[in-house]
């Protein structure tokens, strides 16, 4: 029996054994954005830390942040000719509460038709475990695994990781790695397992139109002042084409096009017009119709209104011309668009067709950066086979619509592949009440960590 | 001595009692919008019937409406072979204290310089009184008037007038006369009175943009799913020409076009782009080039965005797709523009721009018929030569940007032109702290108002 068979057959055994250690964790309500849970969250991560330790991790540690501390622990046994994975996750969670209508206590784990329920239970709890796990089965067995393992588990992914890229930055060394893989993603059915190699990035900006000095009766000035509504709503107007498309020049000119490998592999998890109306209840589908629904969502950069103020939004009427008007946008980025060019592409844009009857404002909320990762990379295919052969089926690679910094930082600072193996179901409920993660899935999830390793190894 | 002459130099001669009686009506807080004032608004009311009917007025009565009463009196003496004028005004005041910033009791007139510091002084007590006091001239001297003269003083003209088109509609006989007279309104300054005989109309709309059922993750649908504040975009900016026109297919259709002489007349109050700029503190003039400010403001139609409102608006980013937008629209008419028609015009062209991909609903907020009365007239030729002698100036005839329903109405109930002298200076402070009237406009108004029904009886 090779050294993976034995250690996925030490995991079946002990099955119970790693759900009561996860049930432990899921009872401490880590909450990062609750200033009153700090001590709950310092106490995850001494948990995680002695339970790295009673594993016989080395380097184990609580590190300290400007926030919430980050667990470090490696195993690096397998030696300097193999190998070395990053494994990231976060313990921290989202509120929960009965209120918010958990049919439970959210902190209180109730297992029921195979499911646990509780707050963090698949975000990420129970996925960053599997990794664990993983190693635990290895070390309990072979005493060895085929690649050596380093975690990082930071506790404010929830708060959007302000203190992780700083920490990355200034552990380098001590991280450094030949790949990092992450699970804290979804796929629609078990039969369907996913790996995303691709997340879009963002540049979210601000529009501000000033014009009168405060607002004036529309019948004494009505038809000489540019109503600053009305300026805006051209500038916003002029940033869009006909079909959809960004008019801002140069805003395409980085996007990466997209092969027909990947147009099949996107083909793949398509969505159908009447599936999009279902989901969202708009009555008809919008967008680029040179590229598929699925395209548009992930591998298309995207320049939505967000927010749009002005003037007098009560009942009835009121006859004024508002003084100023407002409008949040924010663009979903795709590899390789640069955010802080894309900023400097719409400000451009804004201010050469913004008139000279108003000031107008452009400034930079929020950026972040898209990732893209071939699919065709030695450690996603080693990421495929671990699915077919440690989960039963076959995965896809999807791209996610969404924004997930740390993996574009990571990707950037340590120029190393990000590898999302998601371990989760789409309809687990993360961020609502009755969060819920599969035992079947949490332990097929070990299994295709194990096998994973043993993967990698093989390159 | 004709007449207007002895019935002038009556005025002269009584002027501190007429005086002592406004500050008598100014005494009292006649606040139509406050409950609590009810007793006031009726007080207010009987004080002006009781003094109707001392001067020898007949008919005088304070009649009931749904709301505050309406206050009737008339003097037919001059015979079926005289004119008979409507004189409308009303009796009612907005509110005022010394918390909002008044130096002195709003309801305790105080008189400075020349002026009568109290709420209502020139909006409308002062104004109105103008002609009952221009009548009483004529009694107490000839004992007849040259016209015969009516009068309808409402009670609620500072809440909109609710109840007054149904009274006309009503008393459509006891009111028959062949001009009204309203002194409602003002002058710039003291040598150059103003006849306002034109007043913009309104039609206020809504428009409501629903697109998915509730807001989406914009990394999630963002690419194909319309966003709704994007969709209202597209719709209002349809709405206009790049020059700033309407382009509503029959917007301009019935709007009767400008004269040379009432261009010319127009051109006697023009404002310059640097007075525009000063008054409002825009950093440049918008508007139809065609035409002058003063034209745009006054005598072209115009449509502003009054409100718009979309997603979040709060600090910082959110990334949704907002489930839904809108926006409040005022048209300005002109005319012979139909508010109704105008309606059915905007709501035509949203219909036929609004997209498949979004649900796009149209309603109607409220309408008000614009009044364009030719200057032409004999009334207002009657008018002008009034001011020339009775008050000393020779007038402008002037375009009102804003809309007072009750002129339209009157026009249009009655079938007779509106001549809307004014005897208030824009510097009077109406419905602002310390609000006050000059002693002199009050004698200047009561001669003119005497002038004028001997010019009148002349036509």
């Amino acid at each position: 029996m090779s050294s993976s068979a034995t250690a996925r057959a030490y995991s079946r055994e002990h099955g119970a054994t790693y759900l009561e250690q996860l049930l432990q964790m899921l009872r401490i309500p880590s909450l990062s954005g609750d200033p009153a849970h700090a001590g709950d969250v310092r106490q995850m991560a001494e948990w995680l830390a002695d339970h790295m330790q009673s594993l016989g991790l080395d380097q184990v540690a609580v590190m300290e942040t400007a926030g919430h501390p980050v667990v470090y622990g490696e195993w690096m046994g397998a030696g300097p000719g193999a190998p070395t994975v990053l494994v990231y996750g976060h313990y921290d969670v989202v509120p929960a509460s009965l209120e918010d209508g958990w049919d439970t206590d959210p902190f209180e784990p109730v297992i029921q038709d195979g499911r646990i329920y509780a707050r963090g239970a698949t975000d990420d709890k129970g996925q960053l475990f599997i990794h664990v796990k993983a190693l635990e089965a290895y070390l309990k067995t072979s005493g060895a695994a085929p690649a050596n393992v380093k975690f990082l588990i930071e506790g404010e992914e929830e708060v959007s990781s302000p203190n992780l890229a700083p920490f990355i930055e200034s552990h380098l060394d001590l991280l450094k790695a030949d790949v990092c893989v992450i699970s804290d993603s979804s796929m629609r059915i078990i039969e369907e397992p996913a790996v995303t190699h691709s997340l879009r990035g963002m540049t979210y900006i601000e529009i501000h139109v000033d014009g009168p000095r405060e607002d004036l009766h529309s019948g004494f000035f009505g038809g000489a002042v540019h109503n600053p509504a009305l300026a805006l709503v051209e500038i916003l107007a002029s940033l869009y084409n006909p079909d959809g498309t960004i008019a801002a020049a140069g805003f395409y000119e980085d996007v990466v096009s997209l092969t027909d490998e990947e147009r099949a592999m996107i083909a793949k998890t398509d969505l159908s017009d009447e599936q999009l109306r279902e989901a969202t209840g708009v009555p008809a589908v919008w967008g680029d119709e040179r590229f598929t629904i699925r395209e548009r969502v992930s591998a298309r950069p995207t320049l939505d209104i967000n927010g749009m103020w002005s003037g007098y939004s009560g009942p009835g009427p009121k006859t004024i011309i508002p003084s100023r008007a407002g409008a949040k946008l924010s663009s979903r980025l795709v590899g390789n668009q640069d955010p802080n060019r894309i900023y400097e592409v719409l400000k451009a844009h804004v201010e050469s067709v913004a008139p000279p009857t108003v000031n107008v404002e452009v400034s930079l909320l929020t950026i972040g950066r898209p990732a893209l990762i071939p699919f065709t990379l030695p450690e996603m295919q080693a990421a495929a086979r671990a699915y077919e052969k440690g989960w039963g089926y076959e995965p896809v690679f999807v791209r996610g619509g969404g924004s997930i910094p740390v993996v574009a930082d990571i990707a950037a600072m340590m120029g190393i592949p990000v590898v999302m193996m998601g371990y989760g179901l789409d309809s687990d409920g993360l961020h609502a009440p009755n969060e819920h993660y599969s035992i079947e899935m949490f332990e097929r999830g070990i299994e295709t960590a194990i096998v994973y390793l043993e993967e990698l190894a093989a390159i």
